[in-house]
This record gives structure tokens, sequence and C-alpha cells, in this order.
């Protein structure tokens, strides 16, 4: 029943087990756990499965039975889903968009926190967060010598397979073996004082080596899979997504014109989404040719610029593809191969590097201010989304920081442009550019007077307005001080009106 | 009367004029000036007073004059409080400390925009901030081929000699020869795609050359000046930050002993200012040998340091001195010159090396949330005090980024600690250790309610903990979601309060 092929490895043959024995006899309550997994990529399929039955087994014999997990980002719901809904998750971190995870989180009965995804591996070798059990790492396969092959996620699985005392492997044979040789896993990371140089200077540049070494005296545990990674269908690009886009490549050709942008653009970063995908669609229509992408994840939009030629090669830590682009990709992986770097997060979003090569980054928000502050994970100021994830790597450090979002959400009852953020994830100095379907904000070098100025005028929805106008004039005749116009006793006025009324407009009741 | 050691340059000894010529010739009205200066050290003190007093005049006749100023950080009187005063600067950048262009500012009559300092000079290379007409650059001398002894700041000198059409020098005789050889100038920075490492890996490497490289064609003047570095006196450290150093020390020695920092510590970077003081103070009688600092300013608590041999070695871009200790140091330069390195504050600042090195990162704030969110700039969220500076840089590659402060202002009328920050400039995860003299709290690894327990317990002001607690548990059953709990109601109350009424507390009016 061993596939020989993908388990080279003598000793680990003698390993394998069912993913319940493997977590009835290395998993116990309190443990701390590193898991593979990044968007919904790479993630193992079966021990959280059968971890989560093992908790809910537990509860119901009112036994107490809690884990802490740590993971590259998002995952699956076999995972984040599974052991949420089993209440069976303590400490959660660095990222997750799970419905159910967060549910229970915005009811305050699962911690989390949400870290920048470069500092998570740095963190974890810090100590301060208390040892780490078990890693429960997927992988493609394993070679002779115990060195490990990646899967569709690379995230912090280096770390977790380095700092755990323990080990349990997840081969899964849907991956495609095809997928070796495309990863650089770099093993030149320290702590302070013995930190040298990131030496990459491309986004195409090879610094490491195409597998995990790993310790096969502490593997306890390989379990055989063969379930695809699930990820969610894009939407096609709607019409304000395109909008959006359009308004985005005429910045990126005037940059070009004018002589501060290179004709190839500056590699480009790229967060998960509908918007992102949209422009990355538009560039497939745009000008710009032999692009470089040195972002978190690929996705579908990506592989279409690969497969026209325009985007020379895409450097990220995961893939998050649709059902169908996965299934394309899977069945063309050679020829994709030389194309595509799958890196640790730590490199993927480090910002020596980011900085370095001057990336694009474009990212999404949930709102922004009259002064550029940008807000990213807080629902009304407390009630969490997804989290941080890489985009204060990239926003702090990029070439041009650009944040995009249509100028309304939930039917145009909330405005994405309000007088002052309920929440801050990126400040004002970190945003660069705001887009909406309405136009463009270019903020660079302004005074905040100036960027509410513009930010009003040109991202704001028409039907807010007036009422964002309304509320500067008044903030620079009232403010306390009048170099950040506000008025304390309305600024967060629209957040309190939408949780009373349901929207954001001044309906007079 | 011309000085011909200074200016071993003889065809710069023809363009020695004075001040009021070189203003009148080279500065026009409407002009981009990059002048030098960070903190109180070496920026221009003749050119600006003649530059104040022709705006002066100009306006008396009624003609309109005023130009946008560039510098490295916050400067002396003679620079941005006459210019201010003659109400002559347009537009600001990238940090000020003057309480005249302070007033203006927050009067909404001077546009002022505060940068991250590490990125002051990349941005300028961008280019949209438009062309720099001229540079006012202080140095201490010139060489017989034209290069510049660079003076008791670096800054943005390099940048501004590089990027503006005309060149005003000014070489002061006050400043000691002998600070030649301490500047370490690097000129291998670039735009992307051509950036490369920093080859900076101890922070006490030299990567650069002595002097600035200067084109002798674009200078259009030298000044002769003979002037003192102006900055303020330090006061004694008082009962509160003595208290707050003694905690930040103790973990420190926790933090060695659990094996999570070296005994020597890793590089110190600390802010300018009192506390900061009284904490390098406290490390003189502390345990730690042998330390570094990788920081943006030498102050009096660093030169007892090095005096006693703890301190092995300072890096920074500028001095900030008391009267008594510039004199000091100026008397005994030959002594430290070893022991200290004044770099370009893109390399000082820059975060690619701040996080290689790991640097210990100690900054003040105007006030801090439960959440552990920081406001280091608007007071009441619309006046600035100062501006960001450095502090984003460090806080967010730190090794351990630490704010310190005392726990309440204006006499224990505002609380340092507050529901809900009224600006952000650094957000809870570059925020790992608040410090005040009631305690330390250690935020690292925890989830928000866990960071609002800690803060309200170890760091709130006794007077203003009920009213933060009580604030804490009514927002957990009341709350919109509960990941991050507030109530929007009451979030910038406190601010609301003190601007009506003049004090924090609730005092039933």
């Amino acid at each position: 029943m061993i596939n020989h092929k993908r388990i080279g490895c003598e000793k680990l043959r003698a390993k394998v087990m069912s993913a319940e024995e493997a977590v009835s006899t290395f998993i116990a309550s309190g443990n701390t756990i590193g898991m593979s997994g990044f968007t919904g990529s790479g993630y193992p399929k079966a021990v959280p499965l059968a971890l989560a039955a093992k908790i809910e087994a537990e509860h119901a014999a009112g036994n107490p039975f809690r884990v802490s997990v740590w993971t590259g980002a998002s995952t699956g719901p076999e995972l984040d889903g599974a052991l949420a809904r089993a209440n069976g998750v303590e400490f959660r971190l660095p990222y997750n968009s799970d419905p159910i995870a967060r549910d229970k989180i915005n009811r305050g009965e699962m911690n989390y926190f949400d870290m920048h995804l470069s500092q998570v591996a740095p963190v974890a070798w810090q100590g301060f967060l208390g040892p780490l059990d078990v890693a429960v790492i997927e992988i493609v396969g394993i070679h002779e010598d115990g060195s490990l092959i990646p899967s569709s996620s690379v995230g912090n699985n280096k770390t977790w397979l380095d700092r755990a005392s323990r080990i349990i492997l997840e081969v899964n044979s849907w991956q495609n073996p095809a997928l070796e040789g495309m990863h650089d896993i770099y093993y030149g990371t320290a702590l302070p004082p013995n930190r040298v140089p990131i030496p990459l200077i491309r986004a195409d540049d090879r610094i490491g080596q195409t597998t995990f070494r790993c310790d096969p005296e502490k593997v306890v545990a390989v379990i055989e899979t063969d379930s695809p990674d699930r990820n969610l269908p894009f939407t096609p690009p709607d019409e304000v997504a395109k909008r959006i886009a359009n308004h985005l490549l005429d910045f990126f050709a005037h940059e070009v014109k004018r002589g501060r942008l290179p004709e190839n653009l500056l590699p480009l970063q790229s967060g998960v989404g509908n918007i992102a995908n949209a422009v990355l669609s538009g560039l497939l229509d745009g000008p710009f040719e032999n692009m470089t992408a040195y972002t978190e994840v690929i996705q579908d939009g990506m592989l279409d610029l690969l497969d026209c030629g325009k985007l020379r090669m895409a450097s990220a830590t995961a893939f998050s593809l649709s059902p169908d682009a996965a299934v394309a990709l899977n069945a063309n992986m050679e020829r994709y191969r030389d194309k595509m770097i799958l890196r640790p997060q730590e490199i993927s979003n480090h910002p020596e590097v980011i900085r370095r090569l001057g990336c694009l980054a474009m990212n999404g928000l949930i709102e922004a201010d009259i002064y550029g502050n940008v807000n990213s994970t807080h629902v009304m100021g407390s009630r969490i989304q997804n989290g941080i994830g890489g985009s204060g790597d990239f926003a702090r450090n990029a070439y041009v920081s650009i944040f995009v979002t249509p100028s309304t959400a939930k039917g145009g009852k909330i405005s994405a442009i309000v007088p002052q953020v309920s929440h801050v994830d990126h400040i004002n100095q970190d945003v660069q550019v705001i887009v909406t379907e309405h136009g463009l904000a270019d903020l660079r070098g302004l005074s905040p007077k100036q960027k509410a100025a513009v930010i009003i005028e040109n991202c704001a929805h028409p039907d807010f307005r007036p009422a964002l106008a309304d509320y500067f004039r008044r903030a620079k005749e009232h403010s306390y001080g009048l170099h950040s116009p506000s008025l304390l006793d309305e600024a967060l006025s629209w957040h309190q009106r939408f949780v009373k009324t349901g929207t954001m407009h001044d309906t007079g009741a």
C-alpha cells in the first residue's frame, strides 16, 4: 500500500500510519502545533480532521482539549474550519480567513493574533512564544536521504520542521511530483547578532535549495493522502473592478512616461482577491512587457500573464488558484516550473528584499480615511475580518504602495472613505496611492489637508462625497489643531450610525 | 580674511561671499531648498537668517516670497524658527520640532509632511517631489579636490549635494576639524532595479568614505561662519524617569537570563529626550558590558556610557548634545573619533540594517491605547507635536520594539493610556513592550484582549486604571465585534473631555 515512489526513505516508510493513530499517539491537549498551509494551498488534509474528531470526542466525554495553531497564513476548511467548529483552538496565529474561526474570534471564544507574515518565523526563533511541540506538514514526497519535497505552499514549513519536537508528515499524492525544483528554500537566516544580508537582488534569483532538510529521528508519523487543495473560484471582474484596474494602468503608464518607472515596471505584489485579479487581467491588455512579480501568492491572473509572456517570472510563497486554474497548473507543471519560484514567507515578505527590489504593492482595504490612513482588518473597529497578513511588509517597503477598493460596500450602505478610520493597519505615510472606481488619489509628497482634498474629490462615492467635504470643511474651522483637522465628536459617527441603523448614510433617523 | 585651512580648494575660495549676497543672488521665491541639519546639529546658521530677513523685507514691500524646505530632521532656531516667524515656508518636510513652526502648522498656515526619516533620500531620488533648486549645507571644511568634510550631522546632505541644481556651503569654524574621519558616507545606494544589499553587518562596520563628493561647478557660494550648534540642555532624570529606566533594565536582565538576548544586549536605539537619557543613565550602573548603539542621534547619556567603557561604540547620523556635553565633546574629539560613526540617515535608519542588526528600539509616545496602538505625533488627534521621525523605521524592524512614557501628562490631567488612540503612528503589531513608571507590559505573542488586560494592569496610572478597566469590561459586553472590543460612542470620549474641560478625568461636569 505504501507509495515507494513518494516515500523514498526506508526509515520513514516504517512510520506510515493513519491520521487517527498519529493524532491519538502524538498530539495532546495544550500542545502548540505548527501546520503547513498558506491560503488554500499545501495545508495538511488528514491530521487536522482527525484532530477535530478527537477533540469533539474528548469534549463529549467531558474532557478539556484545546491546542494552539500556528500556520503560514490562512488554510482550508479541513484545518481552520474543522478545528474551530470543534472549539479546539486556544490560540491562533498569524492569519485566518475561515468564516467559522472568524466567528469564534469575534464572539470572544478564541484568541487570535494577526501578525506581519514576514515576522512569524523570526519571532518563533526568538523563543518567547514558547516551544513548538508538533509540526504537521504537507509535502509532495520524501527523498531517500530524508529530505522533503515541498508542496504547493512553503509558508513557515522550514521553521516548523526545524523548531518542532516531533514531526508529522502528510505525503499528498494529489500534488504533482513535477513541483520538485520550483522551490527555493533559503537556510541563511539567523537571529542577531548573526544575521547577514539576504543575497537576493532580482525577483528571479535562486538563493537556496529545492528541498527541506528534516531530521528523520524527529519524524514520528507519515500519513498518505490524496486530496486536492481547496481554493475559492474567482468571479470574473465586474465593472467596478475593471474601472479600478484602468485607473491603475493609466497611473503606471503616466509614471513610465515621466521616467519614474522602468518600461517593464518593477516587481509586482498583489493581494489576494477579485479586485487584485482584475488588475492582473488588465495588465494582459496593457503595454508593459517582460514584467516580474515578487509577491505572496500566485493567482489565476498571474498564470494568464505568464502564459502570454508579458510576465517573465513570478516569485511567491504559495499558489492561490481557482479550482480550474489549479487543475490546469497541475497538468502543465513542467511548463511553469522555470517561471515560478516558491520561497519561505520570511523571504517572500522580507522587508529587506521588498525595499531592495522596489515592489509595486497593490493591496485591498476595508476603509481609508480622508488623511490616507488605512484599516485592512477591523470592521467597525472591533470585528476582525481576516488579518494584516503581508500587507504591512509590502506597503511600508514598496516603491509605490497602492490600495485598491470599491468606493462603497454592502450595497452602498458603507463608504470605503470615512472621516476617521476605526482601526489603523497602514499609517498615512505608508499609503501613497488610493484607487476606487471613481478615480485615483496620488498622495505622494502631500500634507494631510492636501491629501484630504484629493481623496474626497477623486476616490469617494458621489453619494458620500458631500458629507465628507462638509466634515472636512467644518473640521478646518473647529478642530483642536489644524495639521490633521478632526472633529472628535464626529470622527467615528459614521461607524456608530452603521451599527445602529445599518447604513452610514445620515437618514435623519 | 578667508580661512585657507578650512577652504583648501582654490576654485571655491573665489566664491566666498556674505550670506546676504548668496541669498539675494541664488535663492528665489518658490524655490525648494535642501538644508543640512538633524536635531540642533550641523544646520546652516547664516543663510537661513539672511533668507528670513530677505523674506520679511519682501513681505513688507508687498511681494510674496515663500520657499519649500527639506532637511534631515529638526534644526535650530536660526533655521526653522526664523523662517517660520517670517512666514516664509510654503512646505516643510520631513520633521519639525520648532515651536514657532509647530504653531504655524497647527494654525493651518504651513503645509508639513512628517515622513519616515529613512525614506526621505530615496523619495527625493524618485522624483515626484519635484526638483531641488538649492542645497544649503554646513560643513567643517573643504579639501583641495573640492570634497567636503561633514559637520556634526550627516542627515540627507549627501542627497541634497547630489540632487541640487546649485549649492551654497557654510564652512563653520566653530566645529572641531578633528571631526574629520568620524563620518562614513556610503555611496552605494541606487533606485530599483539597481539596488544591492547594504554591506553593513555590525554596528561598527565602515562601508563608505569620510567626505562628501561635491561638484565644484555647482557650488555658487561659500559662506564662512563661526557659530555653535544649539541644543537644549537635558534635565537630570526625575523619579518617574528613573522608575521607567529600572523597569526596562529589569526586563533586559530577564531576557538575558532566559537566553533571549546576548549578555552584551543588541545594538541600542534610543529616541531623543529626557526619558531616553534616563534609560541610558540607568545602563551606567547596569550589568551589561561591551554594548553598541545603532541609533539616530548620540545624546549625553551615550557619551557617559562611552566614557566608562560599557558602550563600545555608537553609530548615528547626528549629535544631539546639551551645550555642556557639546563643549566637552568638541574639546576631546580625538578621543571619541574611533568610538563613533556618523552616517547618512538613509543608512542610520535603514530598515534592512535595523532588522539585520536586531536593534533594541526605545522610543517615546504621546499616548497608547489598551490594545497597544501608539500615537507619537498628534495631540488630541489633530495637533502635531513633532513628527514620526525615525520611530517607524526602528519600531517595525527592531528585535524588541519598546515604548516608554510617564503614565500621565499635564500634571495628571492626561492619561498616556486611553481607550483608543486619537491617531496611530505605530500599529499594535509594532509595539512589543510599553513601560511607564508603574510597570512594564510585555505584549509579545498576546491577542488584543490579553494585551488590554496587561496594559491596564501594569502601565496605567492608578487614577485612570478603574475607568480603563470599566471601559474594557463594558466593551467586552457591548462591542460590535469581540476581537478588539470597542465602544464607538466612547472610544474618543477621553479626548473630547480634555478638549472641553481641560482634563481627561470625568469630573461629572
